[in-house]
């Protein structure tokens, strides 16, 4: 599969480097980025999958997290997927929160976004065997977190495939977009009318079904905007309590839905994934 | 004084804030960033004013160079200045390396410049009693360091008040500015054809006539795509030598301009002024 190079730059003594790729699965070209740690030189490291928040791109994370320190530290590659198909030919929507850079890491079955928004099997089918075959990647030690409507993917996407994302965690997600604003327009758009439909993109109906081995970690910001709204995270917190799934959940004093927020912890979220894929 | 607020963000315990005020000296409304790192509570801290490169403003750094993980970690309040005065009186050019976003830390002499653009005057003697009135600085321990224009901002700061900023750094600085491009085009803009007037803003120039007792530490990436044009660490390293300056000019192998590689040594550099501004 044909990779192009957009940009490298060195970072923490490791490399940041950014990929253009005709996705055959989203009908369009996306671009995704890939931090390398300097320990790929000695052979394939784990790899964490950062799934980013509405209307961003890989760079948000990459240029405002930081987490390019504790990735070197302690050998990760991280993977920043972008956050839905793009291009002229793709349906949009004039808000923010819908189409463009809002794809939900789901499958859309309804017009018209049933013709390209299939994020979470572009992020869990197409990229995979791409980053395996271009990265010194480790596929048997994987992980996901993301941020907001990123940690909603991360969540989902390991409750849908444990086996593979043994390690998952998350900065202020949504975590029942069922029962968010946020949640409801998307799956209302992408998926039709609430159903069992919307159940398989629902973290909080998810660990009702199957709960997994993996110990969650979640930060949220006691000060975030989204918070009652979209985020309520006792709805969650509730359900991985009643069905035993291993959670922690930590209200964070003082801290909003930005990117301050998110570098305030990623070197604990990092470490908590290498913990749980080392060797 | 007056100074509004604009914004505010808990970051590594700490609180970045930005601020606006009108500044007489450059007859024109500006704003600047603080972070003030969780010591702070229990008094006065050490300040460190960073100095951004061209076509930046104090959201730069804040943004991309996860300056506050290290700050909190020392106790060091940080100051970000905007690069030059804004608005729609101020004169301006089209190019990115003159007008706005390219003050350059000096006063220009020079018809139209001479009107606003007096960012050395505005970083030296406005500024700093606004920061002693409304944050907890202790302003007898203040060091100073930037990036590109604004190492070069840096450098010539501490050597015209060497009893102030004791402690000083650079990553990629402008070092023998009448001698490159960008110092040229500049000088000769904000100050006239060359002469003595240029040598106060001129790093090389300064350590020829006075020595400090400042441990200067400088980083700069051998890929950085400005070294050999407008760089040119040589021309400093030597005279620094020379004339008896202590100085570690830092080469990093691989690096470019850009704040992938400030972020990747910034913990350093804090770490450098701390241990200098220590009670």
């Amino acid at each position: 599969m044909t990779l192009t190079s957009i940009s490298s730059w060195q970072s923490f003594g490791g490399d940041l480097t950014v990929h253009e790729h005709t996705s055959d699965l989203l009908g369009c070209d996306m671009q995704f980025a890939v931090f390398t740690p300097p320990q790929a030189f000695y052979g394939p490291v784990p790899v964490l999958w950062y799934l980013s928040g509405l209307t961003c791109t890989w760079a948000n994370v990459m240029e405002k997290s930081g987490l390019q320190r504790a990735a070197a530290a302690h050998g990760m590659m991280i993977i920043a997927p972008d956050t839905s198909p793009r291009g002229a030919d793709v349906p949009d929507d004039e808000a923010y929160d819908l189409g463009h850079g809002a794809g939900f890491y789901l499958t859309a079955t309804q017009a018209p976004w049933s013709t390209h928004y299939r994020m979470d099997q572009y992020v869990t089918q197409e990229l995979p065997p791409l980053i395996s075959e271009h990265f010194e990647a480790d596929m048997s030690r994987q992980g996901v977190f993301g941020h907001s409507m990123g940690g909603h993917g991360a969540l989902t996407l390991h409750f849908n495939h444990p086996e593979r994302y043994k390690s998952v965690s998350a900065f202020s997600p949504i975590t029942s977009p069922s029962q968010v604003p946020w949640g409801r327009k998307a799956f209302e758009a992408y998926l039709g009318p609430m159903s069992v439909a919307w159940e398989r993109y629902d973290a909080t109906e998810r660990v009702k079904e199957r709960q997994t081995e993996a110990h969650i970690l979640i930060d949220t910001g006691d000060a975030d905007q989204f918070l009652d709204e979209q985020l309520r995270p006792q709805i969650f917190i509730e359900a991985c309590r009643k069905h035993g799934q291993k959670l922690t959940y930590r209200m964070q004093p003082g801290y909003d839905h930005s990117y301050y927020f998110v570098s305030s912890f990623i070197d604990e979220h990092i470490a908590h994934h290498a913990e749980a894929l080392k060797d």
